[in-house]
């Protein structure tokens, strides 16, 4: 984020704390052991609790998730390779990483040839572990970093998984905050993800420091926060949530928010929505090369709240793309790789957006015959045939030339080139003017 | 205007005599002390009014002017300022920029520290003198070059302005040509600016020229030519003619039309108008990189014209843009700055344009099941099978094939990459063999 | 055609033999002397119509066909020049490009001043033969090497045409393939080039290879192949075939497609046509650079097919565009200009596009609410959180995404960037788990 980044500065600057506030949750979020179920999604949603109001939500095992079924709950109690010295090589305590996610229970001793069936690593990242998962197919694995597994001798080890994939709950947590209107704005992260910290302890963060802070606000929407497992959070969400589902104006789903990439925005299904324009207009001010993409079907949430049976109108919001980055799905995604100054970034853009959803409308010029005379009422510079004196008055003349009751002030905003927050703020001047009027 | 220029020169080729012409009643108005009221307006229509029928309105000062009120009338007599000696170090009668338009009357004797007060230079363009102007609040003031008066001694200096500010009259000129419907184009030019050449003697120019031209021509659109002091003229015009504006289907503002710059045009407010079409079609053959740019709303009288409550389609038609060029508002901006060479080639494109917007319409191909055959008629090389042969013919092909009753031959001159001259003179040869007949 | 080129390859790779089959169809009919009428034409068809089903249609001189009218048969017998020796320095037998076309009969001796004003040449490119007709205007002529025309001495020489033009017949043939609707594809070459190998006995042979192999297929369209002389001969087809003319829902005129240049493609007048979208995403696919361009009016039949009164979506497909190469209607436009691979090239091109066509339809996901769980019916692959993983699914995704019953797969084959083969393949396996279902 270069010169350009001065409005999103400007917002987060009213939260000077943000940054630091937003990396403090994160790290304390990280080394828990998240999965799609399970007690680490659980003591994540305490943690995030105490900075907002969060409803905890448990749907038992088996229930109906759209097209998909609630799964068993896993609970993971150990995890550990020993070898023939009873050293423990690897251990999920010190990074939940080392176990495959829903890895079913083992306690078996194997040679070495047997046991790399079940190790996961990364070639060509040598020193990282990866991460990787097994939901719906009953296996066990461990990950580790490929230079270690190049130094274990043959010989035999053993495997231990201590685990229970049974019938419980799957969790999730959702903040509401009642606005004005009913009409809501869904904000989402996963929480799925163990030991992460772009991704998600970013996303989850900052959602949880903005809601902190929007709490405190006077806001025209109904903001909802959830933070749910991947794809069958969602769909489980979604199947039981019809009323607010139908009431989602706008949305965002957040992840990877706190490197140093981007800013990268993946527009809705729609294409156009309220949120895509927004989120263009503000990536544009803020950063000189924003990637902003159509959408397409694969990725985090907003491939569920995007399925054409929803269509709602969400994007994705990320700093790197997913999958672009080498930290991607490894343990280097570490607390390191996340500064507070990106995770400033990061929320003051999503809070000039909101600026854009909250106080976008079309007004009308109540006197739309000529310019009015600007100078009697003081809001002109009198002496003329200044080329510079012009350009001070240049947002007054676009919003009072296009507000004819079809443009809003973020229409203005782009037609001029200006800032919404500039147009906003000008319209607001005109309108104690009684110069324009919002249309009904 | 490089070698693409030919269709302008043929179009002002049948007036050969344009830009001398155009240069000559220039330079006639050009010394003449105007305003946006007073006797230097009323002499330059006296001036362009030998050229051609001129109305000369007079609206008294309190009339209302949409949101505005006309001013008093600014009467200006004697400006200038003395030094110790009794010598006139400054004169409006040499310059009449040397006078801060609107001052109101001053004699005193004050020391140069506080003169220097009421004195506007330009430190970066040292010999040249601003063009200022305080129309809406009382202030006395001279303009002079700077590096005059780096070279005054200190000592007392005696300012003189004898000028009434007084109720009175605005002055406007209109020039009326009925054509053979009442439908009109309206073609303005601000006469306001004193002793600038290009800003705006040349537009007044070109358009007393146009005017004289077209009243000797047949006309499909009644012409309206209308000089008028900036903004506050072209407010007092709308107030008082609802009529005449209810029937304004196409316009150009003119100003700065004598340089070599640009050619440049600023869209209507509407941004697809006819006029916007036919000047992009123009410009672009007549110049290899014109600079068209959407309506925005500052500039000239295109400002008023194009407020939402008229919403006129009317552009701004320059050659260098305004405030772009280094003479602009200064004593550079004198005669020698315009050439009849320019002058012609401006004139020339606004011809064309008009060509366009008299000559557009839809017409019908009365064999449209194959292409008519053209030989058989003596249209068509009979000898096939020359690749070059077939060029000659393929703006008779076009007519033929996109007269559906949809498309115009601006359409088709668009699609078919061909000058709209071309297309039109193929129109006018396909109706008289009775291939294409024009939609009622 | 490059690395791009796999999926027309494959198409084509169906139909190994098609290169040669193609180049040795084209050999066959490659020196007949063909023109607008005659027996060249004849005899062209016979042979064709040893490959397929074909009609030969005989229409009378003075039939009407539009706005033309069938003109008199042409019936060359010999052509030839002797110099004053006895010598034949030219004769049509040793190339039918050597007799202007529709010359009339001459057998005079003449001064060889006299005798050029009846020749034409290529001074440009003095080895080649150009190809002259004079179809409408009662004219002789001789086409002939410059260089040769040339090392002719000065003396008498002997002009001799033995030709006839007289009333008999247009003739044109029509290959029609019944399908599962009574809708039609056209597929047009035209007939009537002697003696050039890319233009057009490339196109001809194409189709007739194309219709040999579609006969023995599954079609849903009905197919028309239409070989006849270039304008007159299309004028006369549509002036008698209004109601196949009113079946056809899809066209492609074909010419010049055994060069290795482009592919190049002309969209049809209605540009964004079935065809239009087709051929451009096939071309997209199978050149890194195709050349494809909005309709002209000049050109082939394309000419008639899309003038207004018709306005048929049917498009023009060539390799090298027409008058764009140096063989193009000269004597280097022979055999050894076309080659069985670029035929290849050009067929499977062809045949993807109607892989298209025939294809495309519009479905609905049974499971639009959320992603339809894919792993459950071993269509994903179950071990999640391996980024590449997901790509295998990405076309899966896609269509289900877009399957809204507003999207055809061609359409989500566009958005998706992928061949449609992927995605129309994909389709195939969704319906049969009955994911999606065929918007009836």
């Amino acid at each position: 984020m270069g010169e350009a980044s001065k409005p999103a500065a400007n917002a987060a600057g009213a939260d000077a704390d943000a940054g630091a506030s937003i990396h403090a949750i994160a790290a304390e979020i990280f080394p828990l052991c998240r999965s799609i179920t399970g007690d680490g999604v659980r003591e994540t949603l305490r943690r995030l609790g105490r900075h907002i109001p969060l409803d905890v939500v448990e749907v038992e095992s088996g229930s109906p998730a759209c097209d998909w079924t609630v799964p068993d709950e896993w609970t993971i109690r150990a995890a550990y390779i020993e070898n023939a010295a009873g050293e423990r090589i690897v251990d999920f305590r010190a990074n939940p990483l080392h176990v495959m996610s829903y890895s079913v229970a083992v306690d078996e001793v194997m040679p070495l040839a047997e046991l790399k069936r079940h190790i996961f690593t990364l070639p060509e990242q040598p020193d990282l572990i990866p991460y990787r998962t097994s939901y719906y197919e009953p296996r066990w694995g461990f990950c580790m970093a490929h230079r270690q597994l190049e130094t274990l001798p043959d010989g035999l080890y053993r495997a231990v998984i201590d685990a229970d994939l049974a019938p419980g709950h799957l969790t999730y947590g959702e903040c509401y905050l009642p606005g004005e209107t009913s009409d809501e704005v869904l904000l989402s992260a996963h929480i799925c993800h163990p030991g992460m910290a772009n991704d998600n302890c970013s996303g989850l963060a900052l959602l949880t420091f903005l809601a902190k802070k929007l709490a405190g606000e006077r806001r025209r929407y109904s903001y909802r926060f959830l933070f749910a497992p991947g794809t069958i959070g969602a769909l489980t969400w979604l199947a039981r949530n019809g009323a607010a589902v139908s009431r989602i104006r706008h949305g965002l789903v957040l992840s990877c928010v706190g490197d140093g990439g981007g800013p990268y925005y993946k527009r809705s299904r729609r294409g156009n929505a309220a949120i895509d324009r927004a989120m263009d207009h503000v990536l544009r001010l803020n950063s000189a090369a924003p990637e902003i993409v159509d959408f397409f079907p694969y990725g985090y949430d907003e491939r569920q709240f995007c399925s054409p049976g929803f269509d709602l109108p969400v994007g994705l919001f990320q700093r790197s793309r997913y999958a672009s980055f080498p930290e991607y799905h490894t343990s280097a995604d570490a607390m390191n790789f996340i500064t507070p100054g990106h995770l400033a970034e990061s929320y003051g853009m999503v809070r000039e957006a909101l600026l854009v959803i909250e106080n976008d409308r079309v007004y009308r010029n109540l006197f739309p015959k000529g310019e009015p005379q600007l100078g009697r009422r003081g809001l002109y510079d009198a002496l003329g045939g200044d080329p510079k004196g012009a350009e001070k008055n240049i947002a007054m003349l676009w919003v009072l030339n296009l507000s004819d009751g079809e443009h809003s002030l973020l229409d203005i905003a782009e037609r001029a080139k200006m800032p919404f927050a500039t147009i906003f703020a000008t319209a607001t001047l005109l309108e104690r003017h009684k110069l324009i009027a919002p249309v009904a």
